[in-house]
Formats: C-alpha cells, sequence, structure tokens
C-alpha cells in the first residue's frame, strides 16, 4: 500500500476490505510523507519494519529485489500523485489497485489508461459501490431485458458533510477536497458526482452521447463546486438526470440510483442496500432481497450471508478486492475468471470517470453550457 | 360547475372535495356537451334540473337571472376552453374556480390573469399539492429562515400509467393528453411538471430566473414528451433540478419535493402525506406530523384529525375549496381571510404555470437548449 | 345525531365522514346535554332550529311526529349511555348508529343485540379500521385461500398521548378515558384493544376460543389499565397476540396488523392505510395498492381515487356511513346490499367487543391469568 | 475452532468475524468429525496441517503441548456437545467462545457457568444482536435514564425460512434445528426466541420476574414449536411481549426491539441496523444514526465507518470477536478492557438463555400455562 498511514480514512477502508475474505495480505506498504510515522505505522500494523519503506520508489526497489515482492500495490494518496506512482508500479511489473478518481487530469488518465492497456498488468478503480451485489443483480437483469429497453436514469449522490466551511475550520477531509490542485477542476462532481456517474453507466450499460451541466457553489469563499445538476443524453435514446452535492443537509451518502425501462424498473438506495426494489409493467412493486436463492451466479458470488444478515459498505469494498485476486489469479493461470472477477472498475472506467468530470466543468464554465461529449465513454 | 359529468374523473373529486367541510353546496352545472346527458346527470346529483344548463352561456344566463344565483363556478372541461368560459363567467360577474393549467396558451393566460386583476373576482387556480397542511407547513417555516438561505429544490412528479401507448388502445384520459390541440405544447411538463413546479415555488418562495430543459417522448407515435429533466436558477442564486415522467414505472402519483437550505432541509413526499421530514445543519432527522400541536395555523387550518389520523389527497382539495370559500367571503366581508383562506394558488400562479411550459417547450426545440426566462415568474 | 355538539371531537368525525358522499344528510339532533349550547351548535351547522332538540327523548318525540323523520340517529354519547338511547330509538322504529364499544356493561350490550336482532332495525357501529378499503382487501384474499390456513395473527393498537398522567392536566378527553364507571372495566383494551380485536377477527374470519391477558396501569394513580398484553387462540388452531397501549412513546394512531398463513401473509399498517404487504411463500415481498386494478369489489366499493392519491381515516369512516346507507336502503329495498353494504359492523360485532373486554380483565384479575372464552365470539 | 468445516454455515460466519479487524489469526481446528475432510478444510483455509486435529480432545492435546498455543477455541458444534468440549478446553486453560446456546440442557449450563466462573476463563457466548454498536447506544441511553423508567417492551424475532416442513425434503439446517436431542426443547424459542430475550435483557438492563408462553407448531409432524408468544413480567414492574416464529412468511431476519419508558422510546430493526429511532415524551420521531459524532463511547468503539456506509451483521459480529480480543487482553495485562471489551455476552447470559427457555417450555407444556420464574434471570 502506498499512503493510507495513521489518521487516513481510505486506507483504512482497503484495509478491513481486503482482509474480509482472506484473500489479501497486507505484508508492506509506504503508508506516509514521514518515513518514521510510516515505520510506527507499519509495525502497529503487524508488518514486518524491513517492508515498511520511506517511498513508493523505495517500495519498488525494495520489493522488486525480494523473492517473495507484493503481487499489487494499493494507492491511497492524494489524487495528483496517482499518475506517477501507478506509472511506476507498472513499468515495474506490480498489479495496482488505484483509489478513484484514477488521476488528477485528463492528460494523466489517458496516457495511464493507454500503458495499463499496453502493459498488461491488472488495474482496478474502487469504484465502491459496484461492488455491492444487489447493482450487480441489476445489471445482470438490464442486460437480460427485464425491464426492456433503458428509458431513463435518475441517479444522484447527495452528501451534507460540506453544508458549512468546515475546510476553514481545519477539516483536513474538506480542505483538500475544495483545493482545486489536489482535487481537480471538479468539486462534488469529481468527488462523487463521478461515482454516480459510474453505478449508472454500469448498470445500464450504457454509453455516453453528450452532457450538459449546472454547477454552484453555495458555501461563501469555496473554490470549487458543491452542488451540481447535470443532464445526460445516452447513445440510442435513454436520458439521464444526475445530481451530486456536498451540502444536501439529511443526506450522509445517499447514493441512490433508479432505472426506469420499457418493461419495468429498479431502485437502489446505498443506505438500504440489502433490497433491489423491482416493478414490472402492469404490475407490483416487489422487492427482491440480497441473498435470496433467485439471484444471478454474479450476485451470488459477493454475497455471504443469508437475506435478513444485512451486508453493507465493507463488504462491497471487500467485493472489490475479491474480485481484483480472482481477476489476477485467472490471467495468471490462464483461464477465464469466475463471477466474482467479473465486470470490475478498471482503468477504462477510471478514465471514463476523469473524463465526465472534464465535460462537466467544460460544459458548466461556458456560457450557455454547451451539451459536450466526454472523451472517453 | 361547468363539465365534470358523467363518467368525469377530475369533477367528480371537485365534488368530493367541496363537499367535505360543508362550505360549498352544488346547485347548478353545465354537465356536458350533451344537454340530455347532462341533465341526467344533474339529477342523479339531487339538482333541480332548471339549473341543470346545455351550455356554460345558457348557465350564466340563467344564473344571472335568478334572486340566489351560483356564488362560484368550477371549470372542470378540456384546457382549450378554460379561457372562454373563464372570461365569460367574470364579464357576467362570478367567481372562478378553474382547473390547472389556467388555459391552454400563454396568450389566453395573459388575458385571464389580466381580466382576474382588473374585475376583481376570484379566479382560484387548483394546484391541488398546494392545499396539503404540511406543504404549508414548510412554506412557514422556510419564510420564517428556519432552514436559512435555500440554495436548491430536487422535485419531481413521476408517473407511470402511459407507459405504454394506451392512448392507442381505448384510454381517454391519455388520449387528451397525447394531444397538443387539447393538452397545448407541453406533454408530461404540461399535466404536471407545471405541479412541481409550482409546488417547488410556493414552498421555497423563490422567482425564477431561467431554465433550460430536456424533453424526451419513450413511446413510440406520442406526439408530446412524456418525460422532461428541466434545470432551474431561481432569482438570488438558488438551483433547482425538476423532474416530470409519465413514464416511471413503479410510481403512482410520486410528487416529491426535497428543499435544501444553509440551516436545514425538508422533504416532503404526496405518498405519505402526513410526514415532513426535517432535518437541521448538524442535527438529527426528524418528522414533523400533520396535526401535532407545534404546527403553524396556516398548517392547523388545513387539518381536521389528529396525528396519526391519515389526511389525504381529497382533504387536500378539499382544503383548496375551503380557503376559496374562505377569500370570497372575507372579501364580500371587508376583512382579511383567516389562515385557511390565504396562500391560495390564484390567476397569477396560472399564469406563471402556462408561461413554465412554454420557457420549456421553447428551449427544448430549440439547438442546444438554452437558458430562457419564463414571461411571468 | 345524539351528543356530538360543541368541542366535541368524535362528533365531528362522524359528522364529515357522513358528509363526503352525499348519502346522508344531517338534519335534526340533541348535540347537547346543554339545550341552549346544543341549540346553538345546530344553528352554526345550518340545522332548522326545530329540529335542535333538549333531549333524545325530544328528538324521538319531535322526529317520529314528522312526515319527513330522519332516517337514522348516530349516537355519539358516552359509553353508558349508549344502551337507553339505543333501546329508545330501537323502539321507537329509527335505525342507530353507534360509537364503539357498543355499550358500557356485558348485560347491555346482550340485550342491545338481542333487541336489534328481534326488532329488524339496523344498528351499525363504527369499528373505524375495518372502513378501510384495503382491509377488506386483506380480508377477501384470506377467505378465498390466498395464504392458506391462517397460522398466527399480530396486532396491535399503540398510542402515546397518554403516556403522562393528562387527566389530571384538565385533558377531559383522557379524564373519561381513565374513569371505570365511564369507559368501563377496561382502560387501553376497552378504548383500543377492541379495534385491534375487531380488525383481526375482520380480517381472518376466525372466531375466538380463549385468551389469557397481563394489563398493567403505568402511570401512577391511573384507575384503568393503559398497556394490555393478550394471548389469543382461535378455533381451529390459530394463534393470536395482542397489545394495546396507551403509552407507547412515539405513537400517534399505530394500528397494525399481520396475518401469517401458510401459503402468505398480509401486513397492514394504519398510518401508511394505501398500502397492503403481501408476501407468497417462497416468493416476494410486494405491495398492493389501493385503488389497483385487479382488487376485489369489496375494495373498490371502498375506494374514490386512484393509486398514488391517498386517502385516510375519513374515507374509511366515510365508507361506514356510504355502507350503511346502502344496508339499509337495500333492506328497504328488499334487494341484497351492493358490496359497499356488505362485511359492515353491526350489532353482534358490538357484543364481540364488549365480551372480549370482559374476558380480558376477567383473565388479568384472577390469579395467575386463566384462559377464559369470552361469552359471544 | 472446532467444528464449523466445510459447509457450516455459522463456522464461516465465526471465521469472516474474527479476521475482520486482524485481532485473531485462525491456527488451528479441529473442523469434522471425519478428520480427512476436515484436514482438506485446514488446508483449504491455509492452515499448517499439523494443526488440524481429528478431534476436540487432540486439539487440547496438541495445541496444549506447543510453545504457541492457541489463545482461545471457538465451539461451533451442534448444541448438544458444547458443555463436554467447553469443560475440557476450560480445563486445559484455553479461553472459550462458543456459539448460543451455552449448552442443550440446563443442568449442564448450570454447571458450566459455575465452572466458567471459578475457573477465571473467558467465556464469550455470541449473542451476535448484541454486537449492533446501536444497540449498545440504546442500552447506554436507557441506563443514563433518557427514557426514564422502562415500561413495556416489545420484541419479537419472526423468521419465513421453516414455514413448510423443509426438514422432511433435505435441508439439514432445518432437521436439527426440528430436532428435540439436538435442538433442545425449545423449537423457534430456543433457535431464536433466545435471541430476542438477550437482547431485550441487554438493552434493558431488566431482570425477568415471571413468564407465560403459548407455544404452537404448525407445521404438521415438527416435533418442536415452530412459534411462540410469551408475556413477560420484569423485576420492578415492567412488562414485555416477546414473539418468535420460524414459520412468519415475509421476514428473513425481522428481529425487532421496542422499548418504552415514561420519558421517551427506542426502536431498532435488525435489518435497518443503522438507525436508531428515539421519540421523546412530547416530542418529535427523530433518527440516531450509527457512526454520528454524538453517540457513546460503547457505540463508537463497535462501529468502522461514518453514517450512511451501512455496517451490518458481520460487523456486528466482529464487534463480539473485537471485544472478546480486549477482554481477554485486559484480563491477561492486569488492567479494565477498554469500551470494545465491556458489556459482552458472556457464559451467565449464556445460562439466563437456557434457563428462559426451560420456563417457557415448562409454562407451555403446563395446564393453564402458569406464570414461572427462571432459575436465573
Amino acid at each position: 500500500m502506498v499512503g493510507g498511514g495513521q489518521g487516513a480514512y481510505i486506507g483504512n477502508i482497503h484495509r478491513l476490505a481486503s482482509r474480509l475474505d482472506g484473500q489479501w495480505q497486507l505484508v508492506a506498504g509506504a503508508f506516509d510523507v514521514d518515513p518514521a510515522r510510516g515505520r510506527d505505522f507499519a509495525i502497529a500494523q503487524g508488518l514486518d519494519p524491513a517492508r515498511s519503506y520511506g517511498t513508493y520508489q523505495e517500495l519498488i526497489a525494495g520489493e522488486a529485489a525480494r523473492e517473495d515482492p507484493v503481487d499489487a500495490v494499493a494507492i491511497c494518496t492524494p489524487n495528483f500523485t496517482h499518475y506517477p506512482i501507478a506509472k511506476a508500479l507498472i513499468e515495474a511489473g506490480f498489479e495496482v489497485i488505484c483509489e478513484k478518481p484514477l488521476t488528477a487530469t485528463l492528460a494523466d488518465a489517458v496516457a495511464l489508461e493507454a500503458l495499463a492497456r499496453e502493459s498488461g498488468r491488472f488495474v482496478g478503480v474502487t469504484y465502491t459501490y459496484s461492488g455491492y451485489p444487489l447493482v450487480h443483480e441489476a445489471r445482470v437483469r438490464i442486460a437480460r431485458g427485464e425491464i426492456g429497453d433503458v428509458r431513463t436514469v435518475q441517479v444522484e449522490y447527495p452528501l451534507e458533510w460540506m453544508s458549512a466551511p468546515i475546510e476553514k475550520a481545519g477539516n483536513q477531509q474538506a480542505a483538500w477536497r475544495t483545493d482545486p490542485l489536489k482535487n481537480g477542476r471538479g468539486g462534488s462532481i469529481g468527488d462523487i458526482g463521478t461515482h454516480a456517474y459510474h453505478l449508472a453507466g454500469f448498470v445500464t450499460g450504457l454509453k455516453l452521447e453528450s452532457l450538459t451541466a449546472d454547477l454552484a457553489t453555495f458555501v461563501e469563499g469555496r473554490a470549487l463546486d458543491d452542488n451540481a445538476h447535470v443532464l445526460l443524453r445516452y447513445q440510442g435514446g435513454a436520458r439521464g438526470l444526475l445530481w451530486s452535492s456536498q451540502v444536501a443537509i439529511g443526506n450522509s451518502n445517499g447514493v441512490r440510483l433508479r432505472v426506469f425501462g420499457s418493461k419495468g424498473s429498479f431502485q437502489w438506495y446505498q443506505e438500504q442496500p440489502n433490497e433491489l426494489i423491482y416493478t414490472p409493467l402492469d404490475g407490483r412493486v416487489q422487492v427482491i432481497k440480497r441473498g435470496s436463492a433467485d439471484l444471478s451466479e454474479d450476485a451470488a458470488a459477493r454475497t455471504r450471508t443469508p437475506p435478513g444478515h444485512p451486508e453493507g459498505y465493507l463488504e462491497a469494498f471487500a467485493n472489490l478486492y475479491l474480485g481484483f485476486a480472482e481477476a489476477i489469479r485467472a490471467r495468471r493461470e490462464g483461464r477465464e475468471p469466475g463471477p466474482a472477477g467479473r465486470n470490475l472498475p478498471l482503468a477504462y472506467d477510471g478514465l471514463k470517470g476523469v473524463a465526465f468530470v472534464e465535460a462537466v466543468v467544460d460544459s458548466a464554465e461556458a456560457e450557455d453550457q454547451p451539451w459536450i461529449t466526454p472523451v472517453a465513454v
């Protein structure tokens, strides 16, 4: 792991998630810009101090020199550092698991996706919400045609925690998210809108044709948007509506997806992730429960407990790690991956996310918000 | 009543709603284009056959000649007839209660609103959702500043009943709603998007600055939009996002309003109208129940039963009739109306709705969907 | 109407409910123990002062002497007066609509039920919750065998409003409900437990075999129970569990019924009365919505608006009045009543309710709470 | 670990849960009655084959002989084997983590609890639902007096999966649960009613005074109850109502607890475990979210992610393992345990559960279901 040391939120999530299924073991890291602090952290995590490195370059050199080097490295550093670290890792032959967004600039994303593709290394991107089993279930059923042609997608990701100017009150998590140098050109749209965009495309299989956007910054003095409204047109005629917000009081982590087709609809809400609401045309609203016997193998491969025993965010994140392990093993063993290792968020998904944010900001900053097509869809 | 005879949906709702509080009595009508059928209907309703008229002109003449003419006339006819009927009624000195939209064209709406204003006659427009007591409660609390400055408004009105081409299978209600001559230029946006737009403006008190819209027609062969996505910018900087749909499978009558301010938020869902969800900044999600002791006089004047005894759509509609009665009485008695007679949907609200639809369609039909300001906001 | 004058809660509900469908007209009453106040009230209600009577005896005499006497009289007086008033009305040939409980004592209930049966007069009892359309829908479907043999019934009626000793702080509604002379031997079990008991029997069609009960009084100084736990055994082997409470903070009017059979289950919650939750064996949880096209004629006859347009308590109450009108008309016309006039709560249901309370209190007061069979089931 | 090999449901849960926080490592086991199968399983789990034992006796002997023996042993075998295994482990000086019920008979439970107490060994019992952070939060707040004196507790645990005679169709999980020799005298009451009973006592801190019970067996040919209704009287006057069912169609794992006090109430539902519903007297219903800043240290020590990132069953189970680790460490280090290591389900809780089932069955089997006091409360 690079980054993710003492006090890091997402690094801890990666560790919890990777541990759950016993498929990964954390054995080495460059956890902190302060090597001593990183080393203390490594020891507290039970690691061999010899494998606690001061920088990612040292980690690469040290691990490459071992007989039992790490299989993969998780990148949990600020966005603008993703590209150089990932590049160096890939060039040294390591597999990569990268936090989203893939990179801080579109140019970096294009370059990294190309490098990943050409090198054959694995590059997974942690679009967490695509780890939920019922999200896969919806994807499978839509692909099967169960709701007919998709007509419109309503996706939203509202948060409340940045409703006041907490970045000026010492909140570090808010500080880097409102700093264009660290977060990129998009505020809420870059931090969470990308999750919503990925989720909508992942579940429906639709590719974007164009978008128009209206960004707003409601908290005074904030440099980036904290609320984004985006109209979507997909190839083939489907439409979409995307809302992301960091100032939506009352919403803890309100990812919600609704997909309406010609024969039915699905609705999924991340805060109650064990239920997928399904309504067929002229039929009744009904509840598809995670863990039910009639679910797809894609969903079944990502569930550990029977219906009624709630699984949540950590299990969804663990499903990404489970899938990454399966995908890497399958490639090394020269076989097709099993269901857990299919339909994973990879480098191209990361590139699409960065291209989406670029297009949103371009549209919003232009006169009269033109409809724009992202460079990768 | 004009229109609303045998088999008419909304005419029956008007009768139920007007009867509930004992403030109105139906005594005369021109219920049907077929006078004989209208007369049969009038008799079945227990009316004096002498007051069953063949046309609205006859109704006006007949009632004007009586010593005890009707106080007001409810217009429940197709949209394009609203204007001539209302004009004749006002000119004859009657008060008017008109179904929405106020008129089928913008020119008619402008003319009717001016006539109403100049004549001093009462012209109420049945924007039903503004009859709900907790909608008033939200309005009062926002006006008081309880959620600070409004930042963004998410309002939606999804329906499912027109998901298939039922207008070609003999459904009359769907047939006129998909006919531009009868419904005007807007499909879903005209039929239900206007309700959503009125609700958002009513609750927040905000006036629109401009909008851009993306209309879609998903059911093949349909002449008007059946799905509308609209971005809103309000004067003062607040934003909004409006969705109306007639093809959203799973939604019976899913009016939902969410208003986010700098200090809190309100959420209200028409299918569970006895609860208003309130969250203060840094506080807990909580439920304000209709009928609670701490509600405003505006809400209290529109409620009949204690918390836990659900009131619904007919009670909301009845609140409009209750308010219209109070407003008319107060004007005749030269006094201020009580709380039930305040904050009612009137001719100017009707005009705003027609102007909104006009702007939405103009934006959607133009190249690149420009931002447009409606002629009345 | 007898009783239900100025300030009376339930009298007002009767008036609203009887007015909604235009089947009843309030034309006479003995509204108040104070004749002058009753007369003022009658005038405010728009009645002919000549038909405002000082006592129920005067009402009977006055109306019996008219050519156009009232068809029926609603009794909205304290419980202990129901019997003499109903008796006098029946003996004078009037139809009766009586608030629950039917009477304050078992002896009175037995006598009144016999009198009703022998006289042929209509005696309706306002068990409100059996007026809801989806309650009828559940009844019809269970009778059809859709959930197989009923196994267990969980029914509850929790309220919060008497959680503190408000009867000592001037609350009149609480005062008479905690007075054994006025409310009878049961506190919460008599006031609301009877509703729950009726609802369970109405929906399932089961007859009680025996019960055991544990009553508690949590508010100090209160003379009657404010919380009741009752175990039920029905004839044929089904079981039940009934809870009523006046001290259940957080519950406004939380009537909830769950019926579990060998092939499926139904769940209904009065505060969201437009949804009936149905789960078939090995199937999905699904939502049956009021107003749907596939509902029974029993439910359809009790609904006025399409799905998504919430109906509530007043509409349920109005359905009783609608049914009473239909039942009386049908009998007078010598025909079978239509669906609205069938399956109504009548005198025998009233007797069963009183017998239930008697059995509950007998069990609770005895040593070791024996299982007891009510005298009418 | 003893038991919990290939195909075992609960053994897998123990492994997932123990792994999450990195506090436990599975290094040895006697996983299967078939030693070869157990050994294969151990290897598949990545264990040293030398530490895969054929029997628990061999495990004890083998581990006791090592320099680095296991710290604790989890017992995941059928109920009637818990006692001999736990006894041998304790006598050999190991710490024990035991599945519920503690034992299959009351005599065994009494003996085991005494042995645990006298030996000073740690004996944790996996009452899973007491691992949820918001269950701890409710406990803390009730102990602080936030809802005043507890008046009544409504607790239920309905399941649907045994609604048909699946034990005769080859379902092994159902087979042993319906076999008195393996499950003990209680069916649903022993399998899940004990969870409900523990939860109610854990949260309220109340001790039982007496109970009466009505057991039913609805599926033909089943030897044990599959539905239980129990009335509870707690010391000090509070009452309770407990329902457990294995035939409640529509319920996946519907543990629900409601506690009503003189000043407020709490409500918690296991299938939406990230919300605790709180209502103060004369106040609003409000939502306490897991992960909120204002929660107790007891809850905070059992949560890993912020509000809106759902945690569930595995995290609750992991909290038990986290607590067991902390409790054992603290004792060994001679210090007070931190908050995660306090308020854990221990041997006495296990004994109480067995005594409860004994009392329920005794009451149900006796004439007229007497009120009975369990031998441990």
